[in-house]
């Protein structure tokens, strides 16, 4: 089990990844735990499957309330953040009470907006139970809900004071799901992390069969490289957007797309592709190109929904991580280095977009189950 | 016009306090504005009186929508926050658009918790019309809104980016609101500032007559004063419980009352009496106490609501500020300084409820208007 630090302007968060992460933890969540009222949020679904993980870690607490929220995206609704809001404060919910979110990304980004704002915010712990949210979504403190104009439009900065990221959760996951999460791990090591990205390439069979001891291999390096850039740059102003590499064609992919065939996960697989090909146009590495498709090769992809180009280049004009002046890129460089471009000429990117389509149509690679 | 700092852990506030502060405000929120979407908040009649002096500030921007809420505690429901975040992101807003409010505390605390919510927080301006918005709710970047199980329950903390408090817009406000805003002044003064604290003695009945040009000599200092607490204690976890002086008392006197009879600033003048009634208990000065009731004195209430100790109880049990172990009282014990006090007795405070009650029943001085 690695022991890993985030430090932020409130404090810390301590973070236990690999084998055994949980039991590791056990002793100091007791201590954290003690003498308080403790909420804990999930979805029936991973409760049926984990929620006895809670059950020691939570005993020394004065009350526990379980609250459970939907699987997918319709569990960060505003209506679910007022459910459990009221819940809370019925309960009796104080300052000092705590909240832990035992789920995937849904779970962990309402759970954290709640803890937020919960009486200007109360301390919680993160025990992600898929891939992407224990290298991504449970890491660097973003917890968002959405509207119906978008998704993730209202959030907090709120950090976890524990995350809890033990691959034992993941035996339940479906080989899909692990095969998603692994694209923010390829995103991170390509925009971060070359010495990452060289384990990927030399595991990238197994990681692809899904194979649990070479993701478990994975996970706290990739937290750590994570960690690094979120302590550069907490609220995302500059060092932080380069973890936007392959969301801004995967959030709009997602988006007109309805959210009906593709994992995020495959969204940014897709979207590194695409970033891939604008890196030729800012004389990004072509040994890097190379490398880079070469990893993402063995990894399965649904086919692209059936988009058009303008479609997609109206929803980035909404993305809320663009300026006013328009949406921003992350665009590979090297094996480990990434730009930032706002510049791009959007007659140049539609022209991108459109051959993109054109080219990858069809599924990459063995249908995903 | 007096320019304060306040420095907090994401970056400061620069707030400008007196006569002709919006002028001096002018060039440098035109700057902060310039090319950018700006969202201004307020209450139809809030706008009528004062909208006129947006204008001017406002001419740079690219996009200006205004957006109402309410007046009163209404401003502060869960759908209202809902609306706004609709309409914010319908109307395109960015993380690099900027949002303004003008009006009392509701309207701050509202547009805060917008703001530091919408796209994980974006930059806003606080133009509070209110004496106590002036002095108190626009200062300390503390944001809410309420749920049905009571007031604040939901925010974040959320510093302005400016705060421009001119005594020019509380020329429309109403003599019962200026005296009642006059209570978290002298909170202030006696809770941690002794010259502030004799400032007002000396002015004491201009003050208590709503008299402008004593009430302007006093916010500057008042701000000053809160911002040495908050940037000592930004999370309120020790120095900035002080603040809370009157308001363990106050929160449950309006929370009982249904919010129907008084103003928050006459709650926490009734508040600030029973903690000085408690400072006798905890060997505080009697010397300040004498001067604190004195102080008092010329600033009328509206008569306690028909309420019994055992309402006021049941509602203090279930303040936000207790710990799990129960309310936390503020007890001043010189001019300047007050002690937190966790450990009285159920029953003493109960008893010096039902003494509080029967001795203080009726108005005191005369009728407000």
């Amino acid at each position: 089990v690695q022991r890993l630090r985030l430090g932020h302007s409130l404090g810390q968060t301590t973070l236990l990844a690999g084998d055994g992460a949980l039991a590791a933890a056990a002793a100091e969540l007791q201590t954290w735990l003690h003498g308080r009222r403790v909420f804990t949020l999930s979805s029936s679904k991973v409760r049926a499957l984990h929620g006895h993980r809670l059950d020691a870690l939570t005993a020394p607490a004065a009350t526990r309330v379980d609250l459970d929220a939907p699987d997918g995206e319709s569990a960060k609704r505003v209506s679910e953040a007022e459910r459990l809001w009221a819940a809370m404060a019925a309960a009796g919910g104080k300052r000092d009470s705590r909240l832990i979110t035992l789920g995937g990304g849904t779970i962990g980004d309402l759970g954290g907006f709640a803890a937020g704002t919960f009486l200007r915010g109360i301390e919680y712990a993160q025990i992600p139970t898929t891939l992407l949210a224990q290298v991504d979504a449970a890491i660097g403190g973003k917890t968002a809900i959405d509207l119906e104009a978008g998704k993730n439009l209202v959030g907090v900065f709120h950090h976890p004071t524990w995350v809890v990221a033990d691959p034992a959760v993941l035996e339940t996951l479906p080989l899909r799901q692990r095969r998603a999460g692994m694209m923010e791990v390829v995103k991170i090591a390509l925009a971060a992390d070359p010495a990452l990205f060289a384990a990927l390439e030399a595991a990238a069979e197994r990681l692809a069969e899904g194979d649990l001891d070479a993701i478990a291999a994975v996970i706290a390096p990739a937290i750590q490289a994570k960690i690094r850039i979120v302590e550069k740059d907490p609220r995302e102003s500059h060092a932080r957007r380069a973890l936007n590499l392959g969301h801004t064609l995967g959030h709009a992919l997602e988006a007109a797309d309805g959210y009906a065939t593709l994992l995020h996960g495959e969204a940014v697989g897709w979207g590194l592709r695409f970033a891939l090909r604008l890196s030729a146009r800012r004389e990004g590495s072509a040994g890097a190109r190379q490398r880079a498709l070469a990893l993402l090769s063995p990894f399965p992809l649904p086919a692209l929904p059936a988009v058009t180009a303008e479609d997609l280049w109206q929803y980035m004009k909404r993305d809320k991580k663009g300026r006013e002046s328009g949406p921003v890129w992350v665009v590979p460089l090297e094996v480990g280095e990434a730009a930032m471009v706002d510049d791009f000429a959007p007659d140049i990117l539609r022209e991108e977009l459109r051959q993109f389509i054109e080219s990858e149509s069809g599924p990459r690679g063995a249908a995903s189950e």
